[in-house]
């Protein structure tokens, strides 16, 4: 099943993906959907207003989580080839809501920064309440996967000790199309994570090589606290960002960055250099 | 005027604290009473149910903040003591609002930590939605101020570069007892913070040594996204804390931890090992 959120006049409903159809649902969003403890029979049941979906405007595929948890290096390969061991335990690190938009909105380049870089990344939906889960508990509690770029100020990022502030800017975190159930999308089985600049292939990577993958992750963070539906885990970037590179690039006024998952689908955001009003 | 959140039956009341009487305005928290744009005149004005102060049972002053964001090393003498140079700019993380506990509530020492530790600090909470502020905008957003004890795992917070598994465990951050407006209670004049286990001070500090005071947090974390009423800035807390003392200090089962400031409140907490159900 794919369920997305949608922008309907001056509003957002949250919809299932049939073909060429959306059928609302009757929630104002993916996160109220997912809110309902029977939100697969619900969703799969919905039989509200339909939208051809290339007519669709998409919204953020959960346009409010109550928690983003990013989750540092994490893929193997490229671990390895930075010439350092494998962590014992994840890195995390927090994004605000306000840095999502939606998966054909426009990237804000944020006036302050001249760094702002890619990070292509499967996100892992919550679509229960866990808290101390094990890792069988974690992986029925996860509603489905998605695709978020991670997009960061790297100037900002290296400020302080401290990423958050290069990783929450405003409006700079594309995250959808749609949420993929996992008996449609399995990670573990190997998806390919793309991310393109300008149609430039600029990382790739195989999701079955995550050093912790989504159920390890979300047994660990039930650890520290509850997990509720909607929340959103970014699992990670391979390499080929942008500020790894010789030499260093960034993304500039009019590109346009494409960020996909096999068998998810892709963002497709241009950049735009932010105007500050007043 | 001191404003705060309290339970009743089943649910929360935002109140006007007048002496020995809290009078409801008719909002379900805090958060809800600072969305108003006319909060202030609202809050002066209100007539609701009237409860005994004595009788008083407190929620976190503000239960849901959207955004909550501490801030790092950020006192100037404690910087210097330990040989730093003052930053250039503020380290900021996350916390997540799961994290948050009433005033008098136990803080609950997770199972999965030896290492729990205080860290006393003030607390700004948001007024007004502000972004690109200025320092005068963004002194003019500042609802009030509160007192936080950021609570933290340290084991977990050195477990990977980015602290902020170690700064979210669920129920672990006592938050109010009330939020008290600027005209009553201004920390660049000199507030005093004052944190204390089994009545023993362990850190005392003055609020007009912060490095980065809190319309300077206001008017740089407004750069990077939009801050909105109800968001909460923890502006991070002085020398004193039990990691850094020879030999290491931790809370423990059955401790009380007291934070304080001068002209706002302060937070009394029951320190109680974790149960795990099942």
């Amino acid at each position: 099943m794919k369920l997305a959120t949608i922008r309907t006049a001056g509003t957002t409903a949250a919809v299932r993906i049939d073909g060429d159809a959306a059928v609302e649902t009757g929630h104002a969003d993916l996160g109220a959907l997912l809110a309902d403890p029977n939100w697969k029979q619900t969703a799969a049941a919905a039989s509200g207003a339909t939208h051809a979906v290339d007519s669709l405007d998409y919204a953020p595929v959960v346009p409010n989580p109550g928690k983003i948890i990013c989750v540092g290096l994490n893929y193997r390969n490229h671990i390895l080839e930075m010439g350092r061991e494998l962590p014992q335990y994840p890195t995390l690190f927090a994004k605000y809501p306000e840095a999502l938009i939606g998966p054909y909105d426009e990237v804000v380049l944020p006036a302050a920064s001249d760094a702002i870089d890619w990070e292509a990344e499967l996100a892992v939906v919550i679509g229960a309440t866990v808290r101390h889960a094990d890792k069988e508990t974690a992986a029925a509690a996860i509603a489905g996967y998605s695709v978020l770029n991670d997009v960061t100020a790297r100037d900002w990022q290296y400020r302080s000790p401290m990423w958050l502030q290069g990783k929450t800017f405003e409006a700079t975190t594309p995250f959808g199309p749609v949420l993929v159930t996992p008996d449609e999308a399995e990670p573990a089985s190997g998806l390919t994570l793309t991310g393109a600049v300008d149609g430039e292939t600029v990382q790739q990577a195989d999701t079955s090589d995550l050093v912790f993958d989504a159920a390890t992750l979300v047994s660990y963070i039930s650890t520290i606290l509850t997990l509720k539906p909607g929340d959103v885990i970014a699992t990670g970037t391979p390499g080929g960002v942008g500020h790894a590179r010789k030499p260093q690039r960034y993304l500039a006024d009019g590109q346009t960055l494409t960020t996909s998952v096999s068998g998810i689908g892709e963002l497709r955001n241009v950049c735009r250099a932010e105007k500050i009003n007043g």
